[in-house]
């Protein structure tokens, strides 16, 4: 059964994951714009912020932050979320796939992971693959009650060679891609927003009670950046996922603070409401 | 050996299954004609009636109707049928294939499902290992004792390069993947109606004592399809799965109504026989 | 160890083997010249006749087998051999293959399988898998001491491409498929007879110890059927695995009778040996 | 760690080992130049000479070997050495490939192999699955205490498309080949010689303590076959594995006597040096 | 979690890693300069030196160089590192790949390996099958508590065909490798150096609390060898896995004792750090 419901990585019903795999998916250029945030450290400071609901890391800096914590003597960190998958962009495919890197058993015994998330690229050839990666993921999480977040990014062959998608931000396509983090089990899935308020609200049609974050994208203006996680949510969104839109910026703390104002402030009383 | 002469997924010897893998199998575009329909409360509600046998999900859905049955506090819904296979109409295949989206154990252990359900698309270059997977799905539902319902829909190169055929509705076709149903050890089959009784009589000569219904197909008129099912019964058919006839309905009791009338009315007493 | 000389599947060191597997690997149009052949039991109540040691079926068929035995109250049918794996004429393939489609486990522990057997295309691009599937069925049935039957039916690219052979039936080929049942483990071996004595009489120099039984082909008359059955056993054959050539005859018992003097009447005594 | 020292299949550190595998490699052909040789008891009968110091068969010439030291009451036949992978010369395949068609633990449990075999074609673009394979094979022996010989055959395009190399008798590529051997974990291995002795005194200098062998190739006379085989044990070699050059000759025990000579009597003391 | 702090190949958190793969990687050509670095005793003795932190080895010398220790009686000879995986230059591969070659349990249980080796092609078409096959390797590594060293060389179309990188060499390439042993879960990386100081000093930016070592590479004069070292220790390396500058020398004690001095005696004390 779901494991969201009162899963750690929430608050108050929402997420802000802090994602750091770009080391993993695009290598040193990532972080160029502000050299210290190659720096892994760098990031877990910045995950001190109160606004962060989890960390996401691929195994090797998790474990780098589990030695970290017990360096600084911490024990009330941002919650773990370790990527299960992840690829390079060295490798030359045919399509897009993307290889495991940890189990699942690793994450939560070894690592004491609080949630896991996979990537899936729905339109690959290798799709099929993924799926079935996924289901072995998806039911050892269930074993462990951690709940699953999905990546969910269709791309490759069969949308590119298919002339009804305009590509990956076609909100037929990313709703579909929402729509199967359903239909798979997941507890959570993290999208593409195409910019337009009314795909993501389409979106959310699609998807029962299944959780849905945006994926912060590139980095851009702090205006621009915190209209469309407000416009998500007011639809219906659970927050976002977020890199290089944070640790990339001199003062992450400022968006951070503005983010949690946005993501968490209760409606009615307009008070935070506490973690847990 | 065979598990469904007691089957809970029979009435009568006869089963109506309301289908809903449309989200995973055609994605969003399947709900357009009725937009509460890509809600799956919506069908699970649409489920209660006394007609459906059993609701056929995906492992998501499936997790969530489990849920919603709890939360309603429902203790006699329709039982659950859980496809154990499915695809994305997204990906690129150089031919098709259905991979495996939830184990046996899963849908039985903790899922609590009846029946379990497989798709084999014979004619496939892949159909060889479909029949490896379906092998291992089958000798695991027996260890269980759920029925195992074949969705056989031969399609692919070596039906389209075949000129000895005339298409997946080709009668010799059909009635070969119903076969197939049979040698393979399935308990029920689901095969396309080629719209022609004599077809289905033809099928019928080959499948021994192995219970089968048909696909409900894309919507059409409730005359049309109410006599699609009338005549397949009428040479031996077992009733229908069904799913876009049904919730893509404004009201889709009325159709099931009738329905119930033509699957399960007694012929000779004119009453319904009861469930169980 | 062999597993052959004890065998319920042989009768004063004979067989003659039932085999009904046409509704996979050809389809129902194999069932043509006698519709009613289509029907399991019809073929079932042919296998009561004294001259049958064995019955070969598809996992399917052989669920019905014995539920047929139950109702009908039949201890001393003929014994069970299970194929373990086959193929349908649907694929399309790039070279000859046949998937497994029933575990040994499966066929002796649930089915009773008193004997298996395993069909290798030598000479296809897939032999070396089919090599490694055989492998693990032969030693999967060691374990459970019951006799392996290897179907070896040369077939494919390494055969169709070589010069050196004029096709599936040059007696080098069919000799080689012989040996191959002798090198790899198995008690019997079922093969093509060219038509030749002096062909089989070479295979028979090729085989040791090994069991071998020629394969009944398509429908012949009477004499040239049994002209050939005794040719083979006259050089040292072992019989004969049918299927066709009994089961689309009006009056299968006929030759039945027939082929029982032929394969198990004692050369010495003129009588007949009985099983067991 | 190495299984060799106190190996059955040595005596006095040198080894005759008599391979029957021709049958599964080259079929009924090379049993041609004398019939008999088609028949493993004649060869099972070559191997009670006392210079054989173990007798190499696939699977089921093992079977049948086990069956008829039995059946005859012989409790001090040649050690046996079961292959553990070959391949049949009707297959076409893209490159060298030797599936297994028997695992390391039905042949020491079930056959009381005293020795596996294992053969690897470095060259071919198959090499890194054989790697895998023969991991498994080495790790398995290891468990069991047997030694594992190694037939390493360099062939394939990685050989014939690289002009650095004449081909299979290159000597850098022999030299490799037996190279891998130690690298691998092999306990010996078995090398084509070039018919150079400097060639193989090369070979001697690449493997450390690894035993060597060489293979006995097509049938030449006595004269030079001894000679072969002595030129190769004065620079270090441990003696050959030979199958047609004695089981196709009309009295191999006269061979076999020389045989003896050269490979196990002592050179100081000029006796020969007992078994154990 | 990360094995390295007290791992037994640091000395005062430094490596000098003994390297002899050569024979599995380049075959006996390697050998050639110096003939008897062919004997793996000759490099065993080489390994006595102090300087040595380890010895990486194949499976196949790694029991050899059990024995010899076993034979010699010595006890503290340098910490066994055994390579997982490796390759021939003899097979042809559509890109590179390194199969397995023998289990981590094997290396640890039975060879008693200190630390293990595993090599990744990033920019390889099978650069994610590696790291499938990492990710047991690691995880395996972790439950014995033995450090894994990456070799990682990024290398093949990915890279080749990728006009932002000039080649293996590229510092972003190399940066990026370095980076990927960090991500993955590497306790320590081995890297190719691009001969500037600042490139290492980039790549030492990248991988957090990582161990680097650099890779030894074709044999140069002393001077330049100690250079390289000694600037790539100056940014943070942690020292050298080397062989061909080593074993191919006349006099390989002279250069150890020279590396010793750079790499392990500390700066502020001037004394060297013992072992332990």
């Amino acid at each position: 059964m779901k494991n969201i419901s009162e899963a750690s990585i929430l608050r108050n019903g929402k997420s802000l994951i802090l994602a750091y795999d770009h080391g993993t998916e695009h290598g040193p250029v990532d972080f160029e714009p502000l050299p210290e945030s190659a720096n892994p450290e760098h990031v877990f400071r910045v995950g001190r912020h109160d606004a962060v609901t989890a960390i996401a890391l691929q195994k090797g800096n998790a474990e780098y932050y589990r030695e970290w914590e017990e360096d600084k003597g911490i024990s009330n960190g941002a919650p773990l979320l370790v990527k299960i998958n992840g690829n390079s962009a060295l490798a030359k495919r045919e399509d897009y796939y993307s290889p495991k890197q940890c189990s699942v058993q690793y994450a939560v015994e070894e690592l004491g992971a609080e949630a896991v998330g996979y990537t899936i690229y729905a339109g690959s050839i290798h799709e099929d693959k993924m799926w079935e990666d996924f289901r072995q993921v998806q039911e050892e999480a269930r074993k462990y009650g951690v709940p699953v977040v999905m990546w969910s990014y269709p791309r490759g062959k069969g949308i590119e060679e298919n002339s009804d998608y305009s590509g990956q931000k076609d909100p037929e396509v990313v709703a579909y891609g929402a729509r199967l983090g359903l239909e798979l089990g997941a507890d959570m899935v993290k999208c593409k927003y195409t910019g337009r308020q009314e795909d993501w609200k389409y979106l959310e049609s699609q998807v029962g009670d299944l959780k849905t974050v945006i994926s912060g994208g590139s980095k851009r203006s702090d205006k621009e950046f915190l209209q469309d996680v407000k416009d998500t949510i007011e639809v219906g969104g659970n927050g976002l996922a977020v890199g290089r839109n944070i640790f990339q910026r001199e003062e992450p703390e400022k968006l951070l603070d503005k983010l949690e104002e946005v993501v968490f402030k209760d409606e009615d009383s307009g008070e935070f409401v506490q973690n847990g």
